[in-house]
């Protein structure tokens, strides 16, 4: 079975936005920092290496309903793996890219894992990856530290306390961003 | 002429404290996570080649007088390299290891390299780092990355916006803990 991860674009200092919404020109520009095609994104050979390696072992992924609202659904395909679900007290019908889940975090992460078979899920975006933080099922972290001090805006994460991680089980060099992958930890803190 | 830098052991989603004070048994575990002794640490050798480097090059320090009373003034011994420098509006008398400066961030810092010749500044802490930043005047900044989500607290030179880093410089591997650094870019970011 795979892993359940969550991800996030984030200054030295700890923020996946800073204040009023800005930073977003720091944040992402590894997206645009090379020649690499992956997903989207132009960017140097070790990040396109990273960022398409993680897509392609990710069957299905966890969204809430303010991404999938923002996004305009993706236009109606999965943005990751094969199926998405969509945690949301607002339901629309399914269909065979989207799930409405409206029965919490566990039941999406499951029927997540079920689309997934061996691959893994991925939770987006933070108030979602909080929410598996919390009900244990958020397995892996992957960092993307980008070198900017915003020195304020939205923390990655926040609020919470006291997670250990293991790690980082990688560090990979891309320009202008480090790409570290840790482990979630649960239970007492040795 | 050495550099001027600050740095922090710092948890994943960007805090040097915990809510409340909390979460220094993770941000300091480094601290005593192997076998080898440096400057009152137990470390692994990977901590404590890059620290006692790190303070090996240190010539002279710049503090803030809480941290001064808080370590009773480090039982009359400069922590780090030969002389400390305590801005302050509250000044002591000069003795052979510490001046006590009133003049404000700069003039503490020119002192500080008088001392240091060829070799670095270090700033501490937080506060006294940010004084150093929002002046220019700070050239590197060493985060120790520890795997731990505090979820809150105290964030990593907040408030301040906008500093675009260099690198990073170099990353090195310790157990519990990451050692990144990163050159500080002043001017209108690119």
């Amino acid at each position: 079975m795979g892993r359940v991860y969550a991800g996030a674009s984030t200054s030295v200092d700890g923020y996946v936005s800073g204040p009023d919404f800005s930073g977003f020109e720091h944040l992402f520009r590894w997206f645009t920092s090379g020649e690499v095609e992956v997903a989207g994104l132009k960017t140097s050979q070790a990040s396109a290496d990273y960022y398409g390696a993680m897509l392609a072992n990710t069957g299905a992924a966890v969204v809430g309903r303010t991404l999938y609202d923002h996004t305009n659904g993706w236009g109606g395909t999965s943005p990751v793996g094969s199926h998405t679900v969509v945690l949301t007290h607002r339901p629309l019908e399914d269909n065979e890219h989207f799930t409405f889940c409206t029965e919490g975090i566990e039941r999406a992460v499951e029927i997540a894992r079920e689309h997934a078979g061996d691959r893994d899920v991925a939770v987006n975006s933070g108030q979602m990856a909080r929410q598996a933080l919390d009900a244990g099922l958020l397995e892996e972290i992957c960092l993307d530290l980008v070198p900017v001090l915003l020195g304020g805006g939205t923390p990655f994460f926040a609020p919470g306390k006291g997670y250990v991680l293991e790690g980082p089980l990688s560090v990979v060099e891309g320009v202008g961003v480090t790409h570290l992958r840790y482990r979630v930890r649960y239970g007492s803190p040795a």
